[in-house]
């Protein structure tokens, strides 16, 4: 097995140039000045050229092509079968990539995030549009370069959610908008069933950020192997499985910013953290794809977070903190509030009924924009119109609408649908586990997360890579992906709450 | 000269390759979970052995012939001349190092440096000790590999103050007992003409933070283009001109902790900051040697902060910042306890007359262990024995004592006789900037000091790496480096205070 150990050591060193920028990506959204910002960008366009030029020389083909003679027979599931199954993906991939636009790609994309942070302060779209045009002229010379059947969309989506066509996708969205528009709609005229105002009070953010660590804690998050940070726009990113770090941000005058955003960056944590001894240090280690890594941050946010279950247990704690704003509220109120449906502006924030509308439009919009159906002159007014089509309001600037999210100024584009495949793929992993161990829902409602947990570990996170998301989809749940389980449970939950 | 644009382009990937395990290094002691540890060995094992081997390879030897046959006729002051010199002497050096060993000696020093920071914090040498040997051993290994002709050390040395001899050193340390040990027993008959109790009354961390953070940016230090953090022992380090960092760490019951320290790391900072546009970001950018950095951040934390000007500007504002600790001492008093003698444990904490002493110990230990004249066991013992022969002290333990210094666990062996070089090139550097601005001393009373920045960015900071050390010594001030103008500033300052 000579060729496979060689091939090993190579990708070691692969990955471990990529962990190294993920290193310096953190620490430019957590702690760099503004003046590292031009010798940054080309520290990791260097870091991005060697990784790429050493991973898709052919001494790699070669070693991955003799490797793969020489294990014809290893057991399907064994760590080397996979290692070798993810790197011809991989390779096959990368090797579509000229180095020159992957070096390219990189640096225009570190610029252009320090431009959207500027552009977005201020409000000012016009700052942003030159970059926004240079990244979807790098995006369109990629999705050329890594190739596509029906759609320029499904190069790019593949990147993020190995195997997903964008017909795929533009069906359950179809799917979703069916249900989920009505149901909107619906809830509007019964809005008064819950109050929201509560969470707008003064919340304490020292206090917050006690409650945040302590819930982030107990859930499961490991504060040895990671640490808890403020950004601009809250993320998660590892640099091996001991080192998993999660940012939030805190806002005095809106407690689920940092509450809520503090589990769901644990989920994504939790996933990266779960990969198994045998796996930690390689390649294999981390998230299949953005979509299961999406599932099991929602998992935790939503199906977790957002139940009576995990508020019977923290709710006391919670009011004993913040007296002051909590004292005329009852838990079924709280509960209530952080489940009230109002169609909002900004996506991260989204209740559960609308989330999926917020992706929906972006999905709809990069579509556009790549297709040549919209300029990028026109986005913010095509923003806008969706905004008001799907969920009746329309944004009043630019920061509050186009500008809200990092994603395009770092290249992503095909990643937002990943966010609503998350949410589809978290409600059939729950219903497993909950299957396997009927006492989680009491558990929860103790404070008590191990079963719940253990569980996910065992079937998904040690993992790692391993499988490929569709395949650890069905491996676990037994159906391929469906809008329907997600449609139920948003039926359940909130025909309840809102008497629909 | 396509050459040596070819040479250029490939020397910024080492250089950015470099910068990336800077940023690596600086989050690993300011903010990595312990579960971090061994996947940042390995991602910095990667990063050192790849920018070894782009540096060392027979093409950047090739390149560096041709260009340097094509550049016979520029100017000797020109970037690209000396461009060629700094690379031509990096490149001898750095083809003599088996990349094996130089990327063993990156993971051996990372994990020893988790060992060194474990082993201090339980007062326990025997956990640091096969460490120290390892180091040690890995060491002698670097020394033969570089190469000497009278001692191993030569070897070390050259490393950090490219040029210097261990014979000079121990020359001019010699010259230094000679006046200081007798000096540090006079003063010790006059202790009481200065009290320092009042250093160790409550200082609050918020308090001290701002003071810091103030000083350090009137003197001059750009945040725009830095931070400031804690970590367990103060360091400055930078990924490019524009992104250079100071940490320090703040003591509730010890003043000189934070407020030097913070000096200190910012002299070491502007020096960084100061690389002229022309230079920024390629290897010529940064400080020339650790004696020339040392010399920058002693004139601000000694020849600056410790002056009687110094505090004529800013004991007002540290007296109303700290009424209770400060309400019964005038500033004289203040001056008298900020520059008290008195010959304590802990190196970074030493006055001006004892911290040679330090130094000169650390330096005879390195070279009897190097030298086998001493084993590791025995290395306390002979620590603790210099102290009392030198200080007339005896550390308690070796948590005050040998394992006090974070470089050992780092390999950094050579590198502690910088620190006196520092200090001895810090005050003709410092009298030739006042004989050229007579005005200085006034100005700095002034809580003002752009002429004196201005002159050490004209006449050092701005030249980065194009002169070597001793080179650039005799350039600014026309003489060698001696120990004379140190012991006359000594003599007059203490000679004052203690009434010699």
């Amino acid at each position: 097995m000579e060729p496979l150990n060689t091939l090993k050591q190579r990708l070691n060193e692969v990955h471990n140039l990529k962990l190294s920028a993920a290193v310096l990506g953190w620490d430019q959204q957590v702690n760099m000045p503004p003046g590292g910002a031009i010798y940054r960008a080309a520290q990791l366009e260097t870091l991005s050229r060697l990784s790429h030029e050493l991973f898709t020389a052919e001494e790699t083909g070669r070693l991955l092509e003799t490797a793969e003679t020489q294990s014809a027979e290893l057991d399907y599931d064994s760590d080397d079968a996979a290692l070798l199954r993810v790197v011809r993906h991989d390779y096959d991939l990368a090797t579509r990539l000229p180095t020159p636009l992957v070096a390219e790609l990189t640096r225009v994309t570190s610029l252009a995030y320090e431009a959207w942070a500027t552009a977005r302060a201020n409000d000012d779209y016009a700052a942003f549009k030159p970059w926004l045009s240079q990244v979807l002229d790098l995006t369109l010379q990629v999705a050329e370069a890594l190739g596509y059947q029906d759609r320029i969309y499904d190069a790019l989506i593949d990147q993020f959610e190995p195997g997903m066509k964008t017909a795929v996708v533009a069906r359950l969205f179809e799917e979703l908008k069916a249900v989920q528009i009505p149901m909107i709609r619906a809830i509007a005229s019964q809005r008064d069933r819950a109050d929201g105002s509560v969470l707008r009070r003064e919340y304490d953010l020292e206090k917050q950020k006690q409650f945040s660590r302590q819930v982030a804690e107990q859930i499961g998050y490991d504060f040895t192997r990671g640490r808890l940070d403020v950004s601009v726009h809250p993320f998660t990113t590892g640099f091996g499985t001991g080192d998993i770090r999660i940012t939030t941000r805190y806002e005095a005058n809106w407690l689920p910013s940092a509450l809520f955003g503090t589990i769901h960056e644990s989920g994504h944590a939790m996933y990266e953290q779960g990969s198994g001894p045998s796996i930690a240090g390689t390649i294999l280690e981390g998230g299949t794809s953005l979509g299961i890594h999406e599932s099991q941050s929602r998992l935790w946010e939503n199906l977790v977070g957002r139940s009576r279950a995990f508020w019977q247990h923290y709710y006391p704690t919670l009011r004993a903190l913040f007296p002051e704003a909590l004292t005329d509220t009852d838990q079924d109120s709280f509960y209530r509030a952080i489940n009230r449906v109002e169609p909002s502006l900004i996506r991260v924030e989204a209740d559960e009924v609308t989330y999926n509308m917020h992706i929906i439009i972006r999905f709809e919009i990069e579509n556009d924009l790549l297709e040549g159906r919209l300029s990028v002159d026109d986005a913010p007014d095509a923003w806008n119109a969706k905004y008001e089509q799907y969920l009746g309001i329309t944004p009043p600037n630019n920061r509050l609408g186009i500008l809200q999210d990092v994603h395009w100024s770092g290249g992503a584009i095909g990643y937002f649908p990943t966010y609503s495949l998350g949410n589809l793929m978290s409600v059939p992993f729950f219903n497993k586990a909950v299957e396997a161990h009927p006492d989680i829902p009491a558990e929860i409602a103790r404070g008590e997360f191990g079963t719940l947990l253990g569980w996910l570990q065992e079937n998904i996170y040690r993992h790692g890579r391993k499988y490929m998301p569709a395949e650890l989809f069905e491996r676990v749940t037994g159906e391929p992906i469906s809008a329907q389980p997600y449609l139920a449970y948003l039926g359940q939950k909130y025909g309840e709450l809102y008497d629909l």
